[in-house]
């Protein structure tokens, strides 16, 4: 297969498959600290892409509309070709993370019920900043129907993560999500939906995401979590090495 | 008088005169760049408490309710103590300055008809980040129906600036507003209403509030700046020196 990279990103490659599909590949690569801190955890790729594909066909079951296509069952993942809106949409369920970090008076893990939606403005230089529902309406960046599509799909994915992490006895911390338009205009979702952007606690308060990269910088603690996260949720983990 | 100060800012002393007041005396120092850049300006603080005791009464007589008591006519303004609420309530009604830092996608002075309201939270080593809604109720700073009243509070002081300064040609950008408690627990108006805390531009374009410190560094175009927009309002600055 002859494919054209049109993105590397931190932990994604982007190839066009053709004009209205793209094929992402999920690398083994994690970084923390604003892209300052990286390491390489061999089967991370494949574990996150597994649980993407995962929780895509899970949205689509509940009539989620995403860009999940097809899985490889590896590390590609075809997708709907998206224009994609330069907005991170993050859901949080309990405080944690950049939220203690721009209001210090929240108790970390707080109950924030009902759920708090905030958006930040995509932009590497500026550090993804915060910021109003008004400023990304007021630039053009979306209309403001849209953006009242935008939070509820988050809030109905946030509710379907919710009941899914609940299950297995884990609790939905927050969740980051990207929205995209199809040629026909249509937002669906994008990006990924894995232990790089959402955080999930088990019963001990241990996390099954990026945090504990973030934390320890080390990449075996971190496949651990991944794998533990994994077979939680009843996905494949048995050709991934585990971690000495 | 004896006065105890309790208080000194970048641009104010703050004296306890008793149980129930306070005296705000008004420096003729002004800063920039997060306070990285300081200088005085002779005559700027009598500038200042005169335009805030002339904006505070305004808002008297329109209902708004203020800490303002009485002014002497020079640096010392009597008003009522309170417990400040830590969060700065912005309203912006053209895009500048931080709105532009945060999302550069605005066109500068852009009409945000309706007026923008934005909260930050008061902390110096986090430089005071934009806030949502939901986190300064959700920490107890205020409740809901407490910070809609603060929005409505600065709304309506938006529309009265705005034909105040209508009416002498100038165009009101953006201002900045604090608010505290008294010992009812009765929310009221705080801090100052000058040119350092909002931003006003006349029909050349040059703006006559700290905009023009921020950008020159220089005090004589600051005082000059001042002094144009006392006379305009109608506020005495005959006994203060131009800048050569």
């Amino acid at each position: 297969m002859n494919l054209q990279l049109v993105y590397e990103g931190k932990s994604k490659r982007v190839y066009v498959k053709d004009e209205s599909t793209l094929i992402l590949e999920f690398k083994d690569d994690v970084t923390a600290g604003d892209g300052t801190v990286r390491a390489s955890a061999i089967g991370k790729g494949i574990l996150c892409a597994r649980t993407s594909a995962y929780f895509f066909k899970m949205l689509e079951i509940e009539g989620v509309r995403t860009h999940f296509i097809e899985f490889d069952g590896y590390r590609r993942m075809l997708v709907r070709r998206l224009s994609i809106v330069p907005i991170e949409v993050i859901v949080r369920n309990y405080a944690y993370g950049s939220l203690m970090k721009r209001m210090p008076l929240y108790r970390i893990l707080q109950n924030l019920d009902p759920p708090l939606i905030e958006f930040h403005y995509k932009d590497d230089v500026l550090h993804d900043p915060l910021v109003l529902p008004e400023d990304i309406v007021k630039t053009g960046l979306v209309t403001e129907n849209e953006l009242k599509a935008i939070a509820d799909t988050a809030l109905t994915i946030n509710r379907i993560l919710t009941s899914i992490f609940s299950k297995y006895g884990l609790r939905f911390v927050d969740l980051k999500l990207e929205f995209g338009r199809d040629s026909s205009g249509k937002l669906l979702v994008a990006d990924e939906i894995s232990g790089d952007t959402f955080r999930v606690i088990d019963e001990t308060g241990s996390h099954l995401d990026k945090e504990v990269f973030r934390k320890t910088r080390e990449t075996g603690p971190l496949l651990k979590a991944y794998i533990e996260l994994a077979k939680r949720l009843g996905i494949k983990v048995d050709d991934i090495a585990a971690p000495y």
